[in-house]
């Protein structure tokens, strides 16, 4: 009998080191010829598997796939599609149960949040049931670092660093000018429920009066007058104030700051974002000169300044991952587990799908200071390891090479999905 | 008689590499300490002179002056103040001859755009009239690399490479999720009265089909039907496509796209820039889904992906004006020649301030494809040497280490200056 294939697929948002988990994934199941077959990856991830449309990674080069490792975004293409559930949409689980048992594939490496692991976990039921059980193992990814149980997720740590360098590097500037100039600085970032990467921008402060000066985190309803009071005493103590808003801060009764009800002169909903709303607020209040920034995918893709442990990570989940398949396990997945001990440490871990699916982790309320809008030194010691480190992309011509992947699909055998 | 003293201001928007022309000056004037005395540094730019606050950079040690090539934003604090004309305001200038007077200064040098090289010059007419001649030298200094004369400016080469890099991170990220999710993607940019920033990111199209797609530049009037037909055929032909657009992209009768007229539903001006009033745009006419991303200040201040290839011009710019100033020229700036041949180098040259004073140099027409949406090749034999090499600054705990200067002021002789 041929060796099984394994069937890996990118989920949801992607992330600069989402790459160096399928790094981990590819390199480790090549040392493993003898036990694993063909890598499949998804093509834009599980809708991939659902048109047949498999991506057999054995066509690409080992410097290709080495090159994964520093290459930002999904290489293979990622999507947002949740499978819905059996009840509701058995067909789906049918296809690709149809897809796996077509291609001899009997390991499924799943790299997402929570919905990922939730699905990884019904195709590892559903697998038993039908009698071709499909050895199921997550991977963990996020920016928004809110998976349970893990210690973070990959892709967290470096979207931190290029947070907390930008708002460091903007702060100088405003500061440069606030004299005769702008006095407010913006910046919004990522995180609709949770404030992690809010909070981690909170390490650009190394010393009192550093950017930024506010975090607005969407654990802590905004209150308005508080943070106008805030705004001009930070401007009166240090010139200027530079603020950081999470996508997600919002008002007392759960509605976003962003959903301002506003509406341009066509009717259209307002453009922007919450940078601006919150700019604008400030402009109209106190009458000082804004600037604002959205940083949106490039924070997420900015693997030029990803932070090393991050890397390190990502991969060593991808590896873990397959080394896991291998080793009999199922319905889990590899997690980071941070060692005790003054200096950073950490190793892999286990967990159940099931106990990581469909649930979010927000900010534990001591990582946040009393006042609400700032990092406690808890916060500090947590976020402080996670951008730990440089890991450069290589440069030519000045441009970062990122890897280009050739993506051969493999010769379909089913039938055309209808979906 | 005391060795003469020398002041060195910052002026206008201040860039990553503002404090590498700064080191360039101050370590120059140390190793001529024979020949200057005192290198005060203005607080806050022109401002600090007109007020007498002088910072003694020699308090500050050979560390810290060496770590400012590596430190973004202005170390002494910058400001957006034109000295108007003589007949304007006469008191202006007799003051900053006041000043200069009290505190032994017969240097001054001027760290700015074409504004400042007007008052660079303006003080050197003046002060020989005034029988206490100050040598002014201007060092160039613009994101916007609209300086004439000079091939560019220092403080545009990083920009330049942070806009080629975030496209092309970005590009990559809505390629990989482009089949269920976004589809078109915004980044706007600096450069109000010139595309040089917007071309430079056409930079991160090394083949075809990668971001960006398509670049507005303000010397090509905005022709809304050819721009949607081009961003449908991109989204048919790559499945995305990913748009660069200068805050200076502007209609055919002159006004900025971002000044749409629109409105909150509070009847304040609509918020925002013309990154989301594009993306909005292309929403409302195709129903394509789209994000959008405005770095502002991250892309001027972003020393931690800064070219190396700028960051030594402007060390060398500063250094060559202590040069000029020490060899007996007068109402001069230091400017960057291109050699020729086919390997790009570069040797410094001098012009008149008189002749880079209010002149804005934009893109020339060959260097804008045909159709007016990327760049050609001419653009890229320009553009390309100037993002060569990283220079990186250190970390420390993940957080790059820039300068703290005391910026500690001398004693005041006068008495303080009513605006």
């Amino acid at each position: 009998m041929a060796k099984a294939n394994m069937f890996y697929a990118q989920s949801g948002g992607v992330t600069s080191v989402i790459n160096a988990s399928a790094c981990g994934v590819i390199e480790t199941a090549r040392k493993n010829r003898d036990k694993i077959g063909k890598v499949f990856a998804g093509r834009n991830g599980i809708i991939g598997a659902l048109r047949e449309e498999l991506i057999d990674t054995g066509k690409e080069s080992a410097k290709t796939i080495a090159q994964l490792r520093s290459t930002p975004a999904g290489a293979f293409g990622s999507c947002r599609y949740k499978l819905k559930s059996f009840a509701e949409n058995q067909r789906e689980y049918e296809r690709l149960m149809d897809v796996f048992k077509a291609h001899n594939i009997r390991y499924f490496l799943y790299n997402g949040g929570g919905d990922s692991q939730d699905t990884a976990n019904k195709v590892a039921q559903f697998s038993i049931q039908e009698g071709f059980p499909i050895t199921c193992i997550g991977i963990p990814k996020t920016v928004d670092n809110d998976l349970p149980i893990t210690d973070n997720c990959p892709g967290f740590g470096s979207v931190a660093k290029y947070v907390a360098v930008s708002i460091k590097e903007a702060g100088l500037d405003v500061a440069s000018m606030c004299e005769s100039s702008t006095k407010v600085f913006v910046l919004e970032v990522m995180g609709r429920h949770a404030g992690w990467i809010a909070g981690a921008a909170g390490l650009a402060t190394e010393q009192e009066g550093d950017a930024p000066h506010i975090i607005l985190f969407p654990e802590i309803p905004f209150n308005k007058e508080k943070f106008l009071r805030k705004v001009k005493s930070c401007v009166k103590k240090f010139g200027y104030c530079a603020i950081v808003v999470s996508e997600g801060a919002q008002h007392n009764d759960g509605t976003f700051l962003a959903d301002a009800g506003g509406r341009d002169a066509f009717g259209h909903v307002q453009l922007g974002g919450v940078a601006p709303f919150v700019a604008n607020m400030v402009k109209d209040e106190t009458g000082f000169k804004y600037h604002w920034a959205v940083s949106d995918y490039l924070q997420r893709a900015a693997r030029h300044i990803a932070s090393a442990t991050d890397v390190e990570q990502a991969y060593a989940m991808g590896q873990a991952a397959v080394e896991f398949a291998l080793s009999g396990k199922n319905a889990v997945l590899p997690i980071i587990v941070r060692k005790g001990g003054k200096k950073y440490s950490w190793k892999v871990g286990e967990a159940k799908l099931e106990d990581v699916a469909n649930v979010e982790k927000t900010m534990p309320r001591n990582y946040i200071t009393r006042d609400g809008f700032h990092i406690t030194d808890e916060a500090r010691a947590y976020f402080s390891p996670l951008i730990q480190g440089e890991d450069y992309p290589e440069y030519k011509k000045g441009i970062p090479q990122y890897a280009r992947p050739k993506n051969i699909l493999a010769p379909k055998k089913l039938k055309r999905w209808k979906a």
